[in-house]
């Protein structure tokens, strides 16, 4: 992972750089509402594919910050609206935005990073690179409705479950690397083959989120432990216990996500059982294989330190604790 | 008038229909509010430009919908969650969205009418057309927080009040225009005058608007009269009123309406005020000026149906009564 940390901590200053002074530049009014959701510390995963695809293709120009930027700035539109809605408490470890600044601030900031991230994308005048991020936008908002949707009805259906991780995360991060391709003047192919990276690698991400919020203590994640089953969330590793257990036991579970009747013991035992049957772990595997496919769609890019760094990216998704 | 009217009646169903259509797509937890927004009998005003300037430099081709709804939809997106942020009782005369169909369903539906505007506008694959919507969304999302702002700490300060109503109204109608110039593949000085038309008309549109506020009875806008006032949001009648009046009036008026202090009998009484000095037909005076200036800037343009009827709307914008 040493290439991986080394190019990480090479390119992020300027990509904090370049998040800060556009933030600098909004309406007072929303402006700390942007600088806390972007300061408090996100992994930056959206606009680094974006910068590693460009270089892995060719593309010398130091001009990447924007669309790369706007992919991150995207991404922190909708964690304000979804907090918001959700009545979240905290936000990696810091308390949310709209209980620190209030609920109009955090709803127009959502929409002010949102039209700032899509105008970033368009200051190159490259038609594809527009297209890529408003089908980005547009697939990122169908994946939130579906979440929301899904958590007021929730199920035990996988095929759903699926179609809902790829709608609110996977689709975003495809977007960052088949924007990086795009930049770099990619043929079809090439952007195919890092959209398929990227589609399969966020899949991963985001078993490995639902398997660590089940997983991990609260210090590490900035999450309390078992927040989903709290919230009604109905994510694999439910699902998987499900699956081995009983018709009874399903239903009264369901029953009790969705009325939010679930008692705190009753959440307890859950949590147990998914311990026990090690479904944390067993959501981690299934996020392996997506981890292997992503890195398999690599095979015709140019070797060098990009492709290196793309192939480590691929296996921290994996091996992260938080 | 009658061209106009012919005109609008001629284009209208496909304009309706088309947004129906990209309506019905939508996830059914937001369908219905994106069907109860663009069916509560919005002017199609945005639309009705773009196609005009599009047609009015011999644009022939018949996929001009996709982006002239855009503008619409993008409209419809900040009116969803203006109304949500504002708490506001009614929209056209109907219950406001958020009332009928919930805080969530509303602020997700207004985030994926944005996102599908925004994606409507990349299908034709032209960078400018891009740009002009990316630049048109920031400006009115910066309209619009600058507006809360205002609102949150109001002032007599008639730059900023015109700084205002151009972001969040006229922008997105220099938007709509520059749109139809560029699909029609129109010269910058074309698609500038277009650019200079719609600014010229939208400040007259939202002067005419608050004018309304004040001398429209509740049954012809939809709105309660005078609910600009109530609300606290200070618009030209009151700045002209303000200017003609003392400065300790001045002063306790502002202080009641930042603290939202001001009595049923004290708003009736500033209400008589604006009647009686005639403020919201002076308003509409000012309106006028903007109406020839945006007129002036169509003179470079051919002759034909569509300058006619463009002539027409801006008239149209002083007559209307709701």
């Amino acid at each position: 992972m040493n290439d991986l940390l080394r190019y990480f901590q090479r390119e992020l200053p300027a990509i904090n750089d370049f998040l800060d002074a556009e933030a600098d530049l909004l309406n007072g009014l929303v402006r700390d509402v942007a600088k806390h959701i972007i300061g408090s510390g996100g992994k930056r995963i959206r606009p680094m594919l974006t910068l590693l695809f460009a270089r892995s293709l060719g593309y010398g120009k130091d001009d990447y910050l924007a669309i790369a930027c706007a992919l991150e700035l995207l991404h922190s539109a909708t964690l304000l609206h979804d907090d918001f809605l959700d009545d979240a408490e905290l936000r990696r470890g810091k308390v949310a935005s709209h209980l620190k600044f209030g609920r109009t601030e955090t709803i127009l900031a959502g929409d002010a990073l949102l039209a700032l991230a899509n105008e970033m994308g368009a200051r190159y005048g490259n038609a594809r690179l527009s297209w890529l991020l408003a089908r980005g936008i547009m697939e990122t908002a169908v994946g939130e409705i579906e979440e929301i949707e899904f958590s007021k009805k929730p199920s035990l259906d996988r095929e759903r479950y699926m179609r809902i991780i790829i709608g609110k995360t996977a689709r975003l991060i495809e977007c960052a690397c088949r924007c990086g391709a795009a930049l770099a003047g990619a043929t079809p192919e090439q952007e195919d083959a890092a959209g398929e990276y990227g589609l399969n690698l966020g899949i991963a991400f985001q078993l490995v989120d639902d398997a660590l919020d089940y997983a991990s203590p609260t210090s590490e994640t900035g999450k309390p432990e078992g927040g989903d089953l709290r919230e009604g969330k109905v994510t694999l590793p439910l699902i998987l216990l499900m699956e081995d257990g009983d018709e009874a036991g399903r239903e009264s579970l369901l029953e009790g996500l969705q009325d939010g009747s679930l008692t705190a013991s009753q959440c307890e035992a859950v949590l147990e059982q998914v311990r026990e049957g090690r479904y944390s772990e067993k959501t981690r595997d299934e996020a392996s294989a997506y981890v292997e496919k992503a890195k398999a769609c690599l095979d015709g890019f140019p070797p060098g330190e990009e492709l290196t760094v793309l192939k480590q990216a691929a296996d921290f998704v994996l091996t992260r604790t938080k």
